[in-house]
């Protein structure tokens, strides 16, 4: 398998983490796609690779590419037919699924809109068309989106209950990327907060390139 | 079960035809959730049922809420131990996953969202701050995603390939909302229209409240 991949992105990131849970990493070849140099953008990347434009994508032997960070786990994590970050019975798959998409739209999402719209993103070349006021919405939807998944993790150690999932994964994805553009999880929130500082513990996420010197991230 | 329910919304009407598919609707009791009067935004709705104030929400019988389109059919498709949505091996999984979130991404969200900022939407009651040059660029992104399923659905009988799936049911909520927002699939479009003209002949698609009077939409 290739993943066409950009190794400090949030979405690649996520997942990265999965592979390392799956400890899939020696069957991947990964393949460089500058970000900023828009080569996500390209029309022949979104001709032959992902229509969408994004990374990462999963390039099956038979050519066969999915994209989509949730597709991804999906595939990986059933590679083995022993699903531990998809949910096993009907009510698991259903909250983490849940959890997941929630924290794509109200943190992960909504930090990188705030990234390309709200900020010079990846720069002029990249960032044909911005709308600012969207950004800056979208900047506040995630600081409200944190609050929330600290109210949950007052009452669970994980995003989706008792176990690590792939809703973790998508929280760690939204907080690694408001680091990188400068939004930090408000005080208050203890919750987040320690969960996030045992996150980064964990070795499937700190051994990732995004989170090189990830002590500063968790402070 | 229960699920919050607005019978014609493209949202809703996603779970509506997975129940359907599934031959789950006598185990469900609908309530009804007025999106015009605003009731998915008021306070106690976004606490006690969906963070994210959304329909459709199932609720189980042990009083768990599931919010999103894609966790709830997650959830109904693996009660049986015989999913016939969201596939059974591993690319399956993948390929279905990824094409349902790119019809959300690139139609059915786009759609959403000219809805809510580019036209009145559910009007001035609920929509309080909309951002109109944001909604116009999703009409066109939308207009775009209709062309892109036209070329993948003029190689392939369905969206993630030769089986209904998921996926199917994204694309139907996509081209519902756009009928309801006026945004016509172009006429050049042929292998989109004559798939839709399908799907709205399919028993799990032609008996929905949104459907009612369908021919007219299929035209």
């Amino acid at each position: 398998m290739k993943i066409y991949d950009f190794p400090t992105g949030p979405y690649p990131t996520r997942v990265r983490i999965a592979l390392a849970e799956k400890r899939l990493q020696s069957r991947v070849r990964f393949v460089m796609v500058d970000l900023y140099k828009g080569e996500h953008k390209r029309p022949e990347f979104i001709a032959t690779k992902n229509y969408s434009g994004t990374l990462p994508v999963l390039e099956l032997d038979d050519g066969t590419c999915i994209g989509e960070c949730t597709a991804i786990t999906e595939y990986l994590d059933t590679l083995d037919g022993q699903p531990t970050l998809t949910g096993r019975t009907p009510r698991d798959k259903g909250i983490i699924h849940m959890m997941s998409k929630r924290a794509e739209i109200e943190l992960l999402d909504a930090v990188s809109v705030y990234f390309h719209h709200g900020t010079p993103g990846l720069g002029p070349h990249v960032e044909v068309s911005q709308n600012p006021e969207w950004g800056f919405r979208q900047r506040d939807k995630a600081v409200r989106g944190m609050r929330y998944f600290d109210a949950v993790l007052s009452r669970q150690p994980y995003v989706a209950g008792e176990a690590f999932s792939m809703a973790d994964i998508t929280v760690i994805g939204g907080l690694l990327f408001a680091s990188l553009v400068a939004l930090p999880v408000p005080e208050e929130c203890e919750a987040l907060r320690s969960w996030y500082a045992r996150m980064l513990q964990r070795e499937s996420v700190r051994d990732q390139p995004a989170f090189a010197g990830s002590a500063a991230v968790a402070d």
